[in-house]
């Protein structure tokens, strides 16, 4: 991986800082958040703008460009592959680490007096824009909303915003009309006396309409917006998205069964517009609920009195605990998906001592494998298929000029997903074709014995995900060993791998109390910079627990593995492992062997089926 | 334990909030808060006034009446006593539980239009002012700041501001002279440039000076205020406490070594215009500290431009590292308690089956034997002393009316402390004298286990306490058992029994980063309503930890007990416990006989020696 030159850029981009074309005063400071106007975690090339700047395209990240200096924060998953993509004009701010910065305190650090610090306000959510401007003020700076965005401004050739065909879900996928969902919504809004709601999150409108699109990589949404009022509903699409009859029927635009269950529609543009509209013609004592991570342009509109910001929107929560048409679609993607894993993995044995596996081609194979299952849509995110020393950077994604050999003397980390019409997939594996050290089983087993532990805790109905994620490192800890990234994170069923707003992870916010239905990952992993890297991630779905007590009628929670692929025993010191955690291990894979087994018998996968009784034999 | 009647107290009081000599229009509702105006958490007898008003007298809990309800928040720890002590005039509201709403949420649903809530600007921190206020405003309601005290108004015979008699702790017990305490604030101050820092809370007064006092009972702290510039110490304080010969010299009030460490001296009363004359003189760029949880009334004498709110001041951060000195007087100290605690155990052996041991005599015995060891001051706070379902009221503490006799039959817990001049101590422990029930056993064993794995912890440099909260909850998890309260609160040395800004709770504020020198408890606990409470608490020092790796050279951390008393093997289910667990508790006893056997032996005390040596047999 060479950097990107970015010399030239900058100047440009510094050039752009100081044009009055843009704004009255010329600006010390421009922040280049990661998210598009929806705040979304991937986005799609047109919004691309951090790593058009930097060269450093991981999942999250900020740049700040001031005359001087140019500065990326990013968090441990990323700080190897940021330093490899980004050239010498750009300083690597290590999120997490004690010594580390915040952006304001190193923004107050390095301006001069009274500086102007600018952003697109479409870009950055009221949180942030609102925690940013007040550190800024009170040191004498301000935080100014730049209405044209200055990258756009240095990108000739940044290319269109997409619009894809949209999928509408049946009741056999979603098992709750949209029309219902929206009568809750309208149920939860009367509760707390508001009047509009503004839906902005992608996944979110996506899931309100039971519709799917594929304008970004890896995530089936699509751009649009929603305001919803007690008897209206606005839709902003572009328009030609909705020609299709059988799209016209799903969404009953030319017959609604009720008039407030009828959708008015407008360009995705104009919801700016029509958001002022509606805000002009407000009561008194009208509120509006927007999300505070909306962006901050959107949330200005609504006047201060009338805005009610909410760090969930009811839409988030509804969408995080699924329904009973939900988990059985999630079931059989994970089956479909174990399917394909499991001839991955047995292709992989034979073929690495042949020499000619890359992580590039064994990541081609996981795809061809996964699109020979029924209602395959595509990748839930770009493979992380990583040898030896590739493994220790988290989130590494194999290049042509990164690409290495797949060996029997390196271990091999595959973290890989799908969408599935029916479910989205989200599963790592760490294995070794020949022997692993003692060193590498070592690690291995710790980061097991981790993930045992959450994924057998049992734990109180109400308990929020951060007071799970120690039980996840203890092993590790006890050796003096810790991994830098969060546990786990929520996963959509078809919608985005990586979903709100429960989670496991050492950081306390953005957690939403666990409740039965919801489906998170458990991947605690380890590190050894140049040398290797050990994750292993199960979905996992919270069920009910119950423990022989019931303490004050609470009632209890626990996790059901939703993946169902055998994790290598070659790579255990199982005198490292208590019995229960022996006992945990023999449970899974008896039932990765029953469950997965009876589908590849079904699909005639002989050789994957071998493999996988091979895989599950008992460990004592 | 009988309510107190608060009808008529609580007319006088909604007359008063309709009364115009307070203020300009009636109040609709009217905050009571724990706290006085230094925010402490046990209180002189003058600022008890929710206490006054409700009749409930747990440590935390706020009371608010509006014209129709008087309702009181407290937490799980006061439940049954708050229900106990409270008339039917008043509504428990039970914080932690899903159901009960916030005061704000709750005010919103009760309040006519419009209506204006009061609260004493002097007892309420400005940060629940801060939130309060918002919450309030944005429901169309406000929140105003009246001045005369309306508890007070119907308060006839409200005691006194007590002012006692202080002492001075030399560098023997200290550590650190005042003047280099004063200096390295001040270069704290400088690197942050800050100007003034206010200091409110009693106990950082107390240890910035190197004073204590014994105006509130437990807390060896007395009334006054600081406020510290660059070069002036400003010390406001009944100024006849300072007219001992040993206090000014000790202070350098006649004779100051240097002009910047010269103290002027004020009377109590005129910090609120001392701080007004300061910051009516303040440059453009002064910026002056206080905490975000001062009074309100103060903090708003800072106008905001100035005012630089900190969660946690340099003083708390300070005085929450003990020094070496420190740590060798709390060593001291608990030894010393120990000795006290064998001799009770031993006693109340031999007593109980006489049948005239009560809760009460046997909190006065632990306090007389207390008493009888080197530099003993005072009981650090009042004695829970709980027989059966006593021992389920986590804050109990005997009356004459509830007392109830210690027999063979039921569980016993004391939860109990003292104050030395040397440390402070704090340990709870739960035996029984004849057969506990099995059902007992296995609550006090998963207990048990949860202590241990907290104590036990490996954990790396830098992490929050409440990430290691639920270790010390998954063996009861399992069980399906909980208890409603945290797991451990710092501990100050010759301080308060609780001090911030460190602590294990799955509460995640005021939670500091643990480091090596830090002082907590760790106290997990059970409690079967109307039967038996269990908990089990030592008092632990974090220190370095080695393990076998150093990940990223973070080096890490666990914990020493500083407590050294047996923990009762007969309420022990060993067949629950794991080998290491059993290797952790034949270890601790080994320590308990080998310390304190040895100071038992010095002391003369036999019986107790006996007794100590029985009680650590090792378990198998």
């Amino acid at each position: 991986m060479s950097p990107k030159i970015t010399g030239e850029l900058l100047r440009q981009l510094r050039q752009a800082m100081k044009n009055c074309k843009y704004f009255s005063e010329p600006i010390q400071a421009y922040i280049i958040p990661s998210g598009d106007a929806h705040q979304s975690e991937y986005i799609a090339p047109c919004d691309c703008r951090r790593e058009f700047i930097s060269g450093f395209d991981g999942s999250a990240g900020t740049a700040i460009v001031t005359e001087q200096h140019a500065a990326m924060w990013t968090d441990g998953r990323y700080f190897l592959q940021a330093n490899q993509q980004m050239d010498n004009n750009w300083t690597l701010m290590k999120m997490g680490l004690k010594e580390t910065p915040s952006q304001e305190d190193w923004l107050i650090s390095v301006l001069p007096e009274n500086s102007k610090v600018g952003v697109d306000p479409w870009i950055i959510a009221a949180d942030q824009w609102k925690n940013m401007f007040k550190a800024l003020s009170s040191a004498g700076h301000s935080l100014v909303a730049v209405q044209d965005n200055l990258i756009d401004a240095v990108w000739p050739d940044r290319p269109e915003r997409p619009s894809t065909q949209l999928r509408s879900l049946g009741l056999d996928f979603t098992g709750i009309s949209w029309q219902d969902k929206i009568t809750t919504l309208r149920a939860k809004m009367s509760e707390r006396k508001i009047t509009w709601f503004v839906a902005t999150a992608l996944d979110e409108i996506a899931w309100l309409f039971n519709l799917r699109g594929a304008d970004i990589e890896y995530n089936p949404v699509f751009f649009a917006y929603t305001i919803v009022g007690m008897s209206t509903i606005r839709f902003f699409v572009d328009l030609k998205r909705l020609s299709d009859p059988a799209m016209r029927e799903h969404l009953q635009l030319d017959s609604p069964s009720k008039p407030e269950l009828s959708i008015q529609t407008f360009p995705y543009e104009s919801v700016y517009t029509e958001l002022q509209a509606i805000c002009a013609a407000l009561g008194p004592k009208d509120k509006v609920w927007i999300c505070d991570k909306a962006s901050c342009a959107l949330t200005q509109v609504i006047p201060k009195t009338h805005r009610s910001p909410i760090p969930y929107t009811p839409l988030c929560l509804g969408k995080a605990v699924k329904n009973a048409t939900e988990i059985q679609g999630m079931k059989m993607a994970h089956i479909k998906d174990a399917v394909a894993l499991c001839e991955l993995f047995a292709w992989l044995e034979k073929e690495i001592p042949n020499g000619n596996v890359t992580e590039i081609s064994a990541a081609d194979k996981a795809e061809e494998l996964r699109s020979q299952q029924k209602d395959f849509v595509g990748l839930s995110f770009p493979t992380i298929s990583s040898v030896g020393p590739h493994g220790a950077i988290i989130h590494y994604r194999p290049l042509p000029e990164t690409n290495r050999t797949l060996t029997v003397n390196e271990v091999y980390l595959i973290d890989s997903g799908a969408q599935y019409v029916d479910g989205t997939t989200d599963v790592t594996r760490t294995v070794h074709f020949g022997t692993p050290s003692a060193f590498e089983k070592e690690c291995f087993t710790y980061v097991l014995r981790g993930h045992i532990a959450v994924s057998a805790a049992i734990f109180p109905n109400g308990t929020k995900g951060h007071l799970l994620d120690s039980f996840a490192r203890a092993a590790l800890w006890e050796s003096g060993l810790d991994y830098l990234h969060g546990t786990g994170h929520g996963v959509g069923c078809f919608l985005n791998v990586h979903e709100g707003p429960c989670g496991i992870s050492y950081k306390t916010f953005a957690d939403e109390p666990l409740e039965a239905g919801m489906i998170v990952s458990d991947e605690p992993g380890y590190y050894e910079d140049g040398s290797f890297g050990i994750r292993l991630e199960n979905v996992v779905l919270v069920v009910p627990a119950k423990p022989k007590y019931n303490y004050r009628n609470r009632g209890s929670l626990t996790f059901e593995p939703l993946t169902l692929v055998p994790i290598q025993m070659k790579m255990m010191n199982t005198e490292l492992l208590t019995q229960k955690e022996r006992d945990w291990v023999n449970e899974y894979h008896r039932k990765c062997r029953e469950v997965v087994g009876a589908e590849l018998e079904r699909q005639g996968r002989q050789e994957a089926l071998e493999w996988l009784i091979r895989e599950t034999q008992l460990i004592i």
